[in-house]
């Protein structure tokens, strides 16, 4: 039978539906007439070479000749750096420039050189750039909220293959955050520790939903994954925000990301997916309550009406199954 | 330059992005290879003859003979209506028997007789019956919310063309919307009036964003659209559930869907879509501060990492150019 289940940093419901479940195999995209990508396409803005089709480039690592990663504007920005945050609120309505940043950073000279087939070391260049942009972005008194993010493939939102992934900073905390915020403030107050760590504890004792662990990091479905795949990374040590990660970190970090997302690219035949990693609002550092984690939706299903009236999600897979599932993928070590 | 706007019933922000954004009808669907639906298909469950596909007919309006409206329990089930409700809570994991109901309304005998080309007539009868059922199952213990909706069109999450919406039930209140209830009763304790009551006054004297309205209904795009052609329809008296709504309001509701349905349908040629419901939970009938409404979905963009990471949405349209549009759409009356 059917089982709901809570997501503890949020408090959302899932009906985990196993009458409707597939094997895990069964979620593998198809894609029998696609050519592989080439190394190289003469259009593509963000391949070496064609470096003159972006302009404004915000930073380039190493910082000359052969860049590995480099971060550009988004060319369509959501939020613009320029002017000042000014609100309006006339009556119920509510309204604000819309400042910020959205930026994009490219991960690899190469066209079709997506994390699953990086080097450890080439990942580790991206996470690299993450921090440093997260670091520069947060100092902005007007940044409230700094978000990166990843869209592999168009089921995930983007039209570009090449790889890249984005950071938006936002003027205001977005509702979302904040409330997630506000449900481990209160699991603080009622228990006494951070429900990331807890989570992270309760999930190395019962086994069944890790799909690896290092030094610094672990890897899991969530016991109330939204959707198919549905994958968390946590760090072991308590941190409150990504751009705090270290070197020895982002070692790690780059390890798990890498192999986690080869599991995915070998297991269900490169499926659309996006990642984004959760860190507290710029202001409120050092907190003992939030603990920072990357989630990756791998975009295997569809959300429907009873999710927007809702909210809560219906999820065709078993959680233990995936995991099971995705720890027998054989991928390089 | 672009906007943050807020929704006043959830504290979303969202990003209004004319950098980005399209003219309203190049958000129509591109549909040139496509066949028109006939009005039968053989192997269709829902088509009118095919009744034996379908077991366990739940309601059939009228009660014999030719219906023109019937209920019948979803082949795949989320929750079903068998046993008690069991929570089981062991330290940071709570779960639950998934018991509810979840049933598929036929909303006409012919094939492709969907609702922008019913008759004002047909669609009362398919929100009598949403009305019906929803009486009838709030009245099980067991239920805390009631959810109607509708996917219409691949992109919406179905695979079936047959007209058709669903109800779900579920045992708990779904945290999105207890969330929407936390807000409403915040706003009604700082200000003393229903939200819903406010934001329908205030739309009626900007009247930029409204479609159309009629003695009982108003249908507009919110000022906080979450997406291109997002549309609320409102009734104006308040009424906190939708299975409190009289038979003078199922008939200009009737027109009122049915017209907006109609304008996406001809001025954005038949877009996918979900629409669903919003009720007060079920034991919280006759509540001064929330007051239902019907929220449509057009299903013309997508959602990606952004939206994972923050819960904010970029709208790639102008709320009040998209009401424009609509307005000017042509649809018999």
């Amino acid at each position: 039978m059917a089982e709901l289940r809570q997501n503890v940093l949020t408090r959302e419901w899932v009906i985990i539906s196993p009458e409707r479940a597939k094997r895990p195999d069964e979620f593998a995209r198809r894609k029998e007439n696609e050519q592989a990508l080439p190394d190289y396409v003469s259009t593509c803005p963000f391949c070496a070479g064609n470096e003159h089709l972006t302009l404004n480039e915000l930073l380039r690592a190493p910082d000359n000749g052969d860049w590995k990663v480099r971060v550009i504007p988004n060319k369509f920005p959501a939020l613009t750096s320029r002017g000042e945050r000014v609100r309006r609120v006339e009556g119920i309505y509510r309204s604000m420039t819309a400042v910020g940043f959205h930026e994009v950073i490219v991960e690899h000279r190469l066209h079709n050189r997506t994390i699953a087939l990086m080097t450890d070391g080439e990942v580790s260049e991206v996470l690299k750039v993450y921090r440093q942009r997260y670091n520069e972005i947060r100092k902005d008194g007007r940044i409230e909220a700094v978000i990166l993010f990843k869209n592999h493939g168009e089921g995930a939102g983007t039209s570009v293959s090449h790889p890249h992934s984005q950071l938006v900073a936002t003027p205001i905390v977005p509702s979302q955050i904040r409330s997630r915020m506000d449900e481990a403030i209160r699991y603080f107050d009622d228990m006494g520790e951070c429900v990331c760590c807890r989570t992270v504890k309760d999930e190395l004792n019962a086994k069944g939903r890790i799909i690896l662990q290092n030094k610094n990091f672990v890897a899991f479905i969530p016991y109330a994954a939204l959707s198919p795949f549905h994958i968390w990374i946590f760090p072991l040590r308590h941190v409150s925000s990504f751009h705090e990660i270290n070197d020895d970190e982002i070692k790690d970090l780059s390890k798990c990301l890498r192999i986690v997302l080869a599991k995915l690219y070998h297991g269900l035949n490169d499926p659309d997916f996006n990642y984004s990693i959760r860190s507290i609002p710029t202001r409120d550092l050092h907190s003992e309550y939030f603990h920072w984690y990357l989630t990756i939706v791998p975009r295997v299903s569809k959300t429907a009406g009873f999710e927007i009236g809702s909210g809560m999600y219906v999820n065709t897979s078993v959680p233990e199954e995936s995991a099971d599932f995705l720890r027998k993928v054989n991928v390089p070590e």
